[in-house]
C-alpha cells in the first residue's frame, strides 16, 4: 500500500490552528444542542462524521500521511474544547485517538501501523476498541483458513460509530491482538446503552458471532497470555486517563459556561440580596470564583501531565518501565484532582442558576450525570492510592488497562 | 356544624406506634417502586390515596376531632420515614402538614379553624397551597354575592392532589386570605410540572379562571396589604424549612439504604483491592462510616430542632416575635447542614456502588435530583447569613414566606 | 468505712442547676485566662481545685453518698461547658469521670466500689488512669507481705493532679488492676508533656519504682492475660470516646465565640466589602452560619449518643455485648463526625477575625492546636470503619481501649 | 554612577541552573534547621545573608547588569523552592523580588532604575517596602535643603534585614514616592513583630523620626494624592500575589514532605490496620495521593499564572489597562486556589504521621500556623468575587495594593 497522495497543509501552524478553530465551532454548535441530544441519546452518527468532515480524527496522525500531526498535548486539549460542548463527544474523540493511535506503539512491525494510520487518514475511519479487562474475554477458534470470532464485550464506547476496533481475543492459550474492521458480517452493535450519564458514548456492548478473522487482521503475533507488552504499548492506559480528564474537565467548565449565561440572562436577585441583579449577588460572584479558580488549576495540571506523557511517548522504544511509570503518575495525580473538581462544579452550579433552572427542558443536570457515570470507571480512591504508593514508597503503577 | 362522630382511638401510644409502623410499611412499598415511579413523573394519586386510607394526613390534628394528636416532632419524623421511600411523598406529607394545621394559627376565630380541621379528618382532605411569593398574586373581583378569583400560580406543590387550598388574593387595596376547595370549576391545575428532580411533587401551575368564591371561604376578615400578621400565624414557614430538612435528609437515608444494600448485593471488590467482597473494601466502609455518622448528626439537629419550633408553637397566642425568632433560627441551622449532607450523600452513594449502578433503570441518580431541585427552594447562603445575623448581631429574621 | 456524713442536697435538680452555673462560670474565668494558660501549660493545680471546690468532680457519683448524682448525659454537657473555656480543663474532667466510674462497672464486689466512691467524694479526689494500651506494661513483683510496681507509662493524662490511678500490671502469667492513690513513694509523674496541643492537660509520662502495692489495692482479683472483661467494664471506651467529641466540640464552640466577640469588636471591614462595619460583611456572616450549623448538629449527634450510651449502661450488668456495641457505634458517629467539625471551625475562624488577629498575644491557634492534637489519639478513618461495618456489614467492634 | 564592572557568567543556562541548586540546597539546609529556627523566631540576618552570598537576591536582575537574568516564573519558583525548607524565608525573597524590581515598573527615568538596580546586584542589597495601605500614611515636611520623614508603618515584611526600603509619604496635597536607605538615623525596625506564624519574616511596625530624605532618594516626582499610577507601576498586586501563592504552596510541599519522610520512619501501624508498616496504611497511602494531586494541580496554575503575568509584564509600557487585569484576574485564580489547598495540605498531615508527632519539638503545626497567618492578608472570598465578577460580568479589578 502506498501512502495516499493527499494535498500537504504547508504550515502546520496553520492546520493546527484550523483545527481548534473547528473544534471551537463544533462545540458551540453542540452546546445549543446538548439538551436535545442528551435527551434523545443516540449515538451520535452525525456528530462523529461531522469531526471526519473536519479532519479532527486525523489531528494526531503523522503529517506526512496527511494526518494533523499535533502531539498528545494539543490532542487533549481538542478533547476538552468538545466536551465543553457535550461530554459524550469529546469522550469518543479521545477514546478514538488512544485507539488509532495504539497501533503506532503496540505494533512489531512499524510498516503495519504505517499503514494502518494512513488508511485511517484517508478514509476517515473511527476506531473502537473491545478490550474492558473486567469481562470474560472473547475467543478465537480457527476455520479452514481463518478464524472465527466469537463472544461478548459490555461498555464498549463508540459500538455503533466504529470502523475499526482494538480487540484482544484468546485462541488457545495464546491471545491475539486485532484490528477488526465492523463492516464484516457478525458484528453486533447492541442498542443496551441507557446510562444516567455520557448518554451519547455508544457505550453499549458488542457481539460478535462467528465473526471472520484473518491473518492481516493480527496487529501482532500471537502471545502467550502472560507475557508482558513492550513499554511503548503501555502508554494507552495513562493516556485514556487523561483523556477522562480532559473530557471532566471541558464537561465542567461546559457547566460553568452555560450556569453563568444563565445567571446573566435569567436569575432573579434574591428578594433579601439587596442587588437588582443577580450577576451582583456576592455569593454567587464568589462561587463563580471559586469554580473557576479549582477548573483552572486542574486544567493546568491536565496539560502539564500531558506534556510529561507525551514527553516519554517521544523517547519511543528506548523508554523505560520506570519512566512510564512516573509519567503515569502524574496523569494519575490529574485523575483524582479532575474528578473532584468536575464532580463539585458540575453539580453546584445549581446554587448559581437557582430553582427555575431545574426543569426539565434545561437538562442542566447531564453534566453532572456525564461526570458522575465516567468518573466511576474505576474508583478514584485507588488511583489516590497508587500515587500515595509513589510519593510515600517511590513505587510505579504496575501497569494495566487500569494502571 | 358538628364535632365529626368517631370511635376514638383509645390509647395514644398505640395510635403514634400504629401510624409510624404506617409510615414504615409505605416507605417500605415506595422503595421497591422508586425507580418506576420517578420514571413515570406522575402526579401521586394512589399514594396520597393511601396515606389518606391509613390516616397519615390526619396525624397532626388533635385526637379530639378523631386525628392521630401527633406534634410536630413526630410529624416531621413521619416526613423523614416517608422520603427514604420516596422524596416527593414525603414532601407532600409535610406540605399536607403545615397547610392544613395553617388554619389553627392563623384563624382568628377558633371555631372556624375547628370546623375546618373537624372536616378534615372526617372526609381525609390532603391541603394544598396557592402563595408563592416570588410570583405575582391572585386578583380577587366581587361578582353580585360572591367573588371570582382569577391568575396563575406557579410552583404549586400538590395541585392534582389537593382537596383544599390556602389561597391569598388582592382585592383592591386589600388582601384576602382563602381557604378553597378543588372541586369548584375554574380550578385548573395544569400538567407542567417537569423539573429534574421531586418529580411525583405534582408542583406545577395552578389558573383559577372565574373561580367563585363565597364569604364563608374567607379564613380571615380582609386586611390591609401590609398588616403584619399575628406571631403564631408565621409558624408555617419554620415549619415548612423543617418539611424541607427531614424530606431532604430522608431521601439521603434513602440514597444510603439502597447503596449499601447494593454494595452487599451487587457490587463486585476491585481488582487491586485484595478483598474478596466489595463489602470489606476499606474505602467503601470508611465512606459509609462517613455518610452515616454526617447524616445522625443533621438528624439529630432536625429533632432538636423540631422541639423548640414546637416548643414555641406550644405558647399559641402567647408566643412573642422573639421568641419565634429564636426557634426559627434553630430550624434554618438544621436547613442548613441538612442541605449540605443530603447533597454530599445522595451525589456520592456512587462511590459505594461502582460503575455498573449507572444503568439507567436504577435510576440511582434520583436521590440526588431530588435533594439538588428541592434545596433551591431558597438560596443557602442566606439561610446561612441568617444564622450568621443571630449569632453576630443577635437578630432574629424578618417573617416572611422564606424567613 | 462507713458512707461519708455529708448535708445531703434536698432538691435534685436544685444541685443539678448549681453545678451547671458552676460549671458556666469557671468556664468563662477559663475564657478570659485561656491564652495566658495556654502560653504557660503547666499542670492545671488550681483549676482542678477548684473544680473539687465547686463539687464538679463528685458530678456523677450518686446522690445517696453525697455525689451529684448526674447521669453522663449531663456529665458529658458539662465536659463541653468547660471545654469552651480550655480545652484540657474539659478534657481533665472528662477523664475523672471516666476513670472514676470505671470502678462502679468494673469491681466485682459492689462494696468495694461504694467504698472508693464514698471516698472520692468526701476528699474530692482526683482519678487518672495509666493503661495506654499501646505502651509496654507495668510489671508488678512479690516483696515480702505485699508487692512492688515497676515500669513506664506514656501520656497518662492528668498524671500531677491525680489523687488515684487506675492501673493494670502485669504479675507472672496475670493481669492485675489496680487502684493507687499517687502519694506513695515511687510514684514520678515527670515533667515531659510538650505537645503542640492541650498543653494544660498534664498528660506527661508517669514511672513506678519500687512503687508499694498491697492487697487492698487491688479493684478485682487477679485474671488471666487474655481473660475478657465483663461487658460492663467496657463502657469506659465508648464513653471516654464521647468525651473527646464533647470536649472537641466545647473547644470549637469556644472558638466560635471567641472569634464573634473579636469580630463585633475588632475587626475591620474589609476596604472593598462597601459595609461599615466588620460585622456586617456578608462572606462573614455566612460563614458564621456554616460553622454555627454544623457545631449545633455535631452537639444534637454528641447529645443523642449519649443518651443511647447511657441506656445501655442503666442495663448494668445485664446489658449484653451487642447493646454496648450498638451503643458505642452511635458514640463513633458522634466522633467522625466532631472531629471533622471542630477541626475545621477552629482552622477556620481566622476567616472571620482577619489577618491581625494572628498576633501571638491572642494565641487564637491554641483551638485548632487543642483539637488538631486530641484528634489523634486514634485515626478517625479506622473510626469511620468501623461506623460502616456496623451499617454494612452489620458487625460491632470488638471491645478494646479504642473500641 | 557606573555600571558595575562584573565578570559577566557567560552561560545564562548554567547560572539558571547554579541558582536552583542552590536554592535546592538552602531550602534543605533549612527543613533541617526549619524547627529551631521557627521556635526562636528572629530576623533571618544569617539566612538573607545566605541569599546575598548565592546571588540569590539578584537572581531577577538583568545579566547585563551582572544580575541572574531570571524572569519572574523562575523567580516565583525560586520562591516556592525556598518555602519547603522555610516559609518566611521563601516569602522574604519573594518580597524583594517585587519590591526590587518595582523600580524597573514604576521610575520615569530608566537610568534611576538601572542605576539603583546595579547598585542593588553590586552591594547585594535588600529590599523591603514601608507601603501597608490600611495604615495612616508617613507624612514628609521640608527641612532646609531636605526633608524629614516621620510616621509608623505596621507589618513591615523584612524590617531588620532591608537594605533599601520603598516608601510613600504625604507631602502637603501631593504624594511622594521614595526608595530610601535604612542605615541613616531616624529608621527604626521594632521589635514587635509576634505572630503565630512566619515568624521569621521580620514584619514588625517601622519607625520613621525625622528621617532625613533627599531630592536623589524620590523615585518619582511629586504626584497627586489620586493621581493614577501608568498601569507597568501596578504589576507589583499581582507578583506579590504570585509571590504569596508560591510560598504558601512551597510550605504545604515542605509539609508534606517531612510527614511522608515522618511516616516512613516513626509512625506506628494502626493496631487494626492489619498492615506491618504505617506506609502501608490504606488510608495513609489514600490521603497523600490526594494531597499530591491538589498541589500539583495548585502548582501547575500558579505556574501557568506566572507566565501570562510574566508575558503581560513584557510588553512594558505599552502594557493596557485590560491586559493587567486579565493577566491580574489569572493570578488571583492562583491565590484562590493555592489558599485552600494549603491550608488544607498543612493542616491534615498530622492524619499522616499521627499522634506523637504533635510533640512540641518537631514544629509540625509550623506550616500551617504559617499558612494560616498569611493567607489572612487580604480576605480570600474577596479574591473570588473580583475572579468571579471577571467571569460573569467581564470586570477586570480596580488595581490597588490589594488587587
Amino acid at each position: 500500500m502506498t501512502v495516499p497522495h493527499l494535498v500537504k497543509e504547508p504550515d502546520p501552524q496553520a492546520d493546527r490552528a484550523r483545527l481548534f478553530a473547528k473544534a471551537g465551532e463544533i462545540s458551540a454548535d453542540l452546546t445549543r444542542r446538548g439538551a436535545q441530544l442528551d435527551a434523545e441519546g443516540k449515538p451520535p452518527l452525525e456528530e462523529i462524521d461531522r469531526l471526519k468532515q473536519e479532519g479532527l480524527l486525523a489531528a494526531l496522525h503523522p503529517a506526512g500521511i496527511g494526518g494533523g500531526g499535533l502531539d498528545w498535548v494539543d490532542g487533549l486539549r481538542l478533547v476538552r474544547i468538545l466536551a465543553r460542548g457535550e461530554s459524550s463527544i469529546g469522550q469518543l474523540l479521545g477514546y478514538h485517538f488512544v485507539n488509532s493511535q495504539y497501533v503506532y506503539w503496540a505494533a512489531d512491525d512499524p510498516d503495519k501501523a504505517w499503514t494502518l494510520g494512513a488508511e485511517t487518514v484517508e478514509k476517515r475511519l473511527y476506531w473502537g476498541a473491545a478490550v474492558n479487562p473486567r469481562d470474560p474475554g472473547l475467543t478465537l477458534t480457527r476455520s479452514g483458513d481463518h478464524y472465527l470470532l466469537n463472544g461478548r464485550k459490555t461498555f464498549s464506547t463508540g459500538a455503533h460509530v466504529s470502523d475499526r476496533i482494538n480487540a484482544s481475543a484468546v485462541f488457545g492459550e495464546t491471545v491475539a491482538s486485532l484490528v477488526l474492521p465492523t463492516d464484516r458480517p457478525g458484528y453486533v452493535a447492541n442498542d443496551d446503552w441507557d446510562n444516567i450519564g455520557q448518554r451519547l458514548s455508544d457505550s453499549g456492548s458488542v457481539d460478535f458471532r462467528d465473526f471472520p478473522v484473518y491473518e492481516s487482521d493480527f496487529l501482532l503475533p500471537l502471545a502467550a497470555k502472560d507475557a508482558a507488552p513492550p513499554v511503548l504499548a503501555t502508554f494507552n492506559t495513562p493516556l485514556i486517563q487523561l483523556v477522562f480528564v480532559n473530557f471532566y474537565l471541558g464537561t465542567a467548565e461546559g457547566a460553568l459556561a452555560a450556569a453563568t449565561d444563565y445567571v446573566r440572562t435569567t436569575t432573579r436577585p434574591w428578594i433579601t440580596s439587596g442587588v437588582e441583579k443577580a450577576s451582583e449577588d456576592p455569593y454567587i460572584l464568589e462561587r463563580i470564583g471559586e469554580f473557576r479558580a479549582a477548573l483552572k488549576a486542574s486544567a493546568a495540571l491536565a496539560d502539564a501531565a500531558a506534556i510529561t506523557v507525551q514527553s516519554a511517548l517521544a523517547r519511543g522504544r528506548s523508554v523505560t518501565a520506570r519512566e512510564r511509570g512516573e509519567a503515569a503518575i502524574e496523569a494519575y495525580e490529574a485523575k483524582v484532582n479532575a474528578t473532584h473538581v468536575a464532580l463539585d462544579v458540575t453539580g453546584r452550579v445549581f446554587e448559581l442558576t437557582g430553582a427555575r433552572s431545574t426543569a426539565s427542558h434545561y437538562r442542566f443536570d447531564r453534566y453532572w450525570r456525564n461526570v458522575r457515570t465516567h468518573t466511576l470507571h474505576d474508583p478514584v480512591f485507588y488511583k489516590a492510592r497508587e500515587v500515595g504508593d509513589f510519593v510515600l514508597n517511590g513505587r510505579v503503577p504496575e501497569p494495566s488497562l487500569y494502571s
